[in-house]
C-alpha cells in the first residue's frame, strides 16, 4: 500500500496546486486589474510549469507500477491518475509548452480579429494552433484517430464515430421540429422593458439559492462570459447583466449553478483527489443544462419565476400563461451561446463536422470561412452577414479546444435521460417547481449522479442514475413535446 | 554569464509563484467563502512546499558559486538571492515546516484567546512558537545574537543594539511631548456624527487617486484588517469602514496606498526579480507613514480633506481650523494600531524590549503578562484592564513575527528624514497639499526612493534620498513642532 499512499499524497498536492491555478483564472476574469495581464501570464506559465513537472514526475511511473488498489474507489483513483500520467508523458514537454504559448497568444489575436471582423488576421494563427494540436493528437493517438485522441481529453471513452452516428440520428427530428416551430401560427411575445441590474443580481442570488447553491462554499460575481470555477469547498460562479435582457442573467446563473452544484455535490471524501471533480465535460454540461432547461425553463418553474420578476421589477406586461412561451421563444440566430433549445444542438453539430474535417486534414484552413457559411445557409437558411456572427464567434478554436464542442450536445442528451428518470422518481415534480422548490430534483441528481464525482466513467454514471444506457431519444421526445405544446402544433 | 542568466530565470519563476501565493492571501482576507478555509490551508501549504523547494534548490548553490555580476544591478540581484538562499538552506526543512504548522495553528488559538481574554489558553502555544523561533534564530545566527538573526529577516543590516540605542535617545523627548500635550489647556474636539459607508468608500477612492495610486495596476476592497498585497503590476489594497469613525477608513486607505505606491513606483525593469519589491519592512513603513502622517495629517492636506468631507457628508459641525486638531487628537489608549503619532512609537518600544527579553531568555513566557502590564503602567500611566487590551492585542507573536515590531518605528524615523528632505526639495508643498495635490511630493518620493526597489540596502536608500544618514532627529523635531503647534504649548 505504500506506493498507493505515496502516489495519492503526491496527487493531493498537485490537485491543491491545480485549484490555485484555477482560481488565478477566476481572478483574471473577475477581479484582476487590467494592467496586470502581462505579469499574470508569467504567473500562469510558472504555475503550469509546476503542475506539468508534478504530473510527469518519474516517481509517478514507479508508484503506478507498484500501487495496488484496495477496493473500487482506489481502483478508480488509479485509473484516473494512470490516464492523466499517460497523456502527460506522451506529449513532449517542448510541444506542450509551445501549445500553451501559442494558444495564449491566439486568444488575443482571435479577440482582435473578431472585433474587426477580419478573418484573414486570424487564419495564420488558427493554422498554427491546428498544426500543433494535430501534432499533440498524433503523440496521444499512437496510430489511432487524431480527433478521437482530442475528444478523449474532454469526454473519456467517447469517439467521433459514435458521436457522429448519434448526431446523424438526431438531426432529422431537430430539423423537422425547427421548421414546424418557425412556421407555427402562434409566436410568443418577446420580453420588453428595462430591468435594473441590482434587481437582476438580487433575483439571481435568489435563483442560485433556490437551486441549492451552497454560498458557504462559493460566491457570485460578474464576468463578461459567465463561468463556474473550482472544486470541493470553493466553487465560484459568475453571471452577467444587461438591463434589457434579464433572462440572459437568470439562465446564465442557473446554468453555472448546475455546474457548481455538481462540484459541490461530490462526496467530500474525494476532495483534492482525481475523483473530486466532475467526470467529463459532457456529464458536467448535463447538470448545467438540466438545471437551466428541463427544470429552469419548465412551465412550472417559469410560473414561479414570473411571480418573482413581478415582485422585483413590477408588472412588465406579460401574464404568467404567456411568460413560459416568452422564456422559450425560438428564433433563428447566428450565435450558438444565445440559441434556444431547438437550435442549440444544430449549432454544435455543425462545429463538430467542421472541426473534425480540419483535424483530419479534409478541410484547409483557407477554406474554413466558406465552408462555415455554406453549411450555415444549408442548416439555418440564413446567410452569415459578418465573420463575428460566423466562424469568429467562438473562442474555442483559438485556444485549441478541438473535440470540446460535441460535449455540449452530449450534455443535452444526458440531461434528457436524467430528466426522464427524475420525472419517474419524483411524480409531483411540477407541483414543487411551481413553488420554486427544487429540493427533490436537485437532491435526486445529487444522490444519483453528482455524489460519485469521478468514481464511474461518464456513460456509466449516467446509466447508473437512469437505469439504462443513455440515448438521444428522451431529449428529442422532451423537445418535441415541449415546443409542440408551446407553439400549439 | 550563463550561470547568472540561469539563476535569474529560475528566480523569476519563483518570484511569479510567490506573487500567486501572496494573492491567495489577499483572496483569503477579501473574497474567499468561509467554508473554504480548510481546503485553502492545504492549497497554501502546497504552494509553500513548491516555493521552499525552489528556494533551496541545490542548483542555486552552483549558480551562485559561478555567477558573475555585470554591473551594480546584477550585483544587487546576486546579493539578494545569495542572502535568501543562505537563510533558506541554513534552516532545516523539518524545522521550517514545524514553524509553518505551529504558527498557522497558533493564529487561531491566539484569536480565540483574545476573544475570551484568556491568557492561559495562549501561553503554551506562545512558548512553543518562541522555542521554534529561537531554534531557527540559532540556525541562522551561527553563534551570533539570536534576536539580530530574526530582525535581519525584516530589516537587513539592522541590529538590536543600534535600534535599542536609538530608542533610548528617542524615549525622553517622546515622554516629555506626551506629558505636555496631555496636560495642555486646549484639547481638540472629537469627531461626532455618522458617516455612511458608501460615502466613506467613495472618498477613500478619491484619496487613493489623490496620492497617486495606479488603479490600472490595483484595486481597493474591504477587509477586517487593512493591508496591501502584491508587487509590480498587481498591487491591491484594502480598507475598512465604521460609520462613526471615517478617519479610520481614510487613513487606513492612505497608509496602504503608501505601501502600494512604493511597490508600484519601483522600476518596471525589476519586476519579478528580487529588486522588484520594497527593500525592507522599515523602508516600506516609511512610505505608508509619510503618506498617512506627514502628508495626509498635515494642516494643509486636512484643510482640503475637510472640504471633501463636507461635500460628501454635509456639515458635521467642525470648522476647517479645528479639523486639523481633531484629526491629530492625542489620547492615551491601550491599542497600538489605534495610537496617535505621539503615542505610537512608545507602544513599539515596549514591544521591542519585551520580545527581545523573550528571545534572549531573560523573560519567561509565564511572566509576560505581568511584565507587559507593569511596563504599560510605567510608560502610559494606565493599568491594563483586560488582556485583549494588553498582551493579546497584536497578532504578531502568534505568527512568530519576533523582530518585526521595531521596523514600525524605524519606518517613522525614515519618514521623518524623508519629510525633511522633501520639504527642502518642494518649498511650496503646503500650497499644493491644500489643493489636495500630492503630485510633487509623491513624485519626489518615487524618483528618489521608490524607483530603486531593492537596489540599495535599507539605510543606504534613505541616505541617498536625504543626502545624509538617517537619524531620529527629524522625526522628533517634526512631532514636537506639529503637536506643540496644535496644542498651543
Amino acid at each position: 500500500m505504500t506506493a498507493y499512499t505515496d502516489l495519492l499524497a503526491h496527487q493531493r498536492e498537485t490537485e491543491a496546486l491545480a485549484q490555485v491555478a484555477g482560481r488565478l483564472g477566476w481572478d483574471q476574469e473577475t477581479m484582476m486589474p487590467r494592467g496586470a495581464a502581462e505579469q499574470r501570464s508569467e504567473e500562469m506559465a510558472a504555475m503550469e510549469g509546476v503542475l506539468h513537472a508534478r504530473r510527469t514526475d518519474p516517481r509517478m511511473g514507479d508508484w503506478l507500477a507498484q500501487a495496488v488498489a484496495d477496493g473500487p474507489v482506489a481502483a478508480a483513483q488509479l485509473r484516473h491518475i494512470r490516464r492523466s500520467f499517460d497523456r502527460a508523458t506522451k506529449v513532449p514537454a517542448a510541444l506542450a509548452q509551445e501549445i500553451a504559448r501559442v494558444t495564449s497568444m491566439a486568444q488575443g489575436i482571435w479577440a482582435d480579429a473578431r472585433a474587426r471582423d477580419d478573418v484573414a488576421a486570424f487564419l495564420p494563427t488558427l493554422a498554427e494552433v491546428i498544426r500543433l494540436r494535430r501534432e499533440e493528437a498524433a503523440a496521444l493517438a499512437q496510430g489511432g484517430d487524431l480527433y478521437d485522441a482530442l475528444i478523449d481529453d474532454y469526454e473519456p471513452g467517447a469517439t467521433a464515430a459514435s458521436i457522429g452516428a448519434m448526431f446523424d440520428r438526431m438531426r432529422p427530428r431537430l430539423v423537422a421540429l425547427r421548421a414546424a416551430v418557425l412556421g407555427a401560427a402562434y409566436q410568443p411575445a418577446p420580453l420588453q422593458g428595462s430591468f435594473p441590474a441590482t434587481g437582476q443580481m438580487a433575483l439571481s442570488r435568489e435563483l442560485a439559492s433556490a437551486f441549492g447553491y451552497d454560498w458557504n462554499r462559493g460566491r457570485l460575481d460578474l464576468a463578461v462570459h459567465p463561468f463556474s470555477s473550482g472544486s470541493g469547498a470553493d466553487v465560484r460562479i459568475t453571471s452577467r447583466v444587461a438591463e434589457g435582457d434579464p433572462f440572459n442573467c437568470f439562465y446564465s446563473t442557473i446554468h453555472e449553478v448546475g455546474h457548481a452544484c455538481y462540484e459541490q455535490g461530490i462526496d467530500p471524501a474525494y476532495a483534492l483527489t482525481p475523483l473530486g471533480a466532475g467526470v467529463s465535460m459532457g456529464v458536467h454540461e448535463s447538470q448545467s443544462r438540466i438545471y437551466e432547461n428541463q427544470l429552469g425553463r419548465s412551465r412550472a418553474f417559469t410560473g414561479w419565476l414570473h411571480g418573482r420578476m413581478v415582485a422585483t421589477f413590477g408588472d412588465f406586461g406579460l401574464r404568467a400563461d404567456d411568460f413560459h412561451g416568452t422564456v422559450n421563444r425560438v428564433q433563428s440566430g447566428y450565435i450558438r451561446t444565445e440559441a434556444d433549445e431547438v437550435h442549440y444542438n444544430l449549432h454544435v453539430m455543425m462545429r463538430f463536422d467542421l472541426e473534425r474535417s480540419l483535424i483530419r486534414g479534409d478541410l484547409a484552413v483557407a477554406d474554413i470561412e466558406a465552408a462555415w457559411n455554406d453549411r450555415f445557409l444549408a442548416d439555418f437558411g440564413v446567410m452569415v452577414d459578418k465573420p463575428s456572427n460566423g466562424m469568429l464567434q467562438d473562442v474555442h478554436w483559438s485556444v485549441g479546444l478541438f473535440g470540446y464542442f460535441p460535449t455540449y450536445t452530449l450534455g443535452n442528451v444526458y440531461a434528457g435521460c436524467l430528466h426522464q428518470a427524475l420525472r419517474a422518481a419524483v411524480p409531483d415534480l411540477d407541483a414543487q417547481l411551481a413553488r420554486g422548490d427544487t429540493t427533490a430534483a436537485t437532491g435526486w441528481l445529487r444522490a444519483n449522479l453528482q455524489v460519485h464525482g469521478g468514481l464511474y466513467p461518464p456513460r456509466e454514471v449516467v446509466e447508473r442514475a437512469c437505469g439504462s444506457a443513455p440515448t438521444e431519444g428522451p431529449l428529442l421526445d422532451y423537445l418535441e413535446a415541449k415546443f409542440r405544446g408551446i407553439y400549439g402544433i
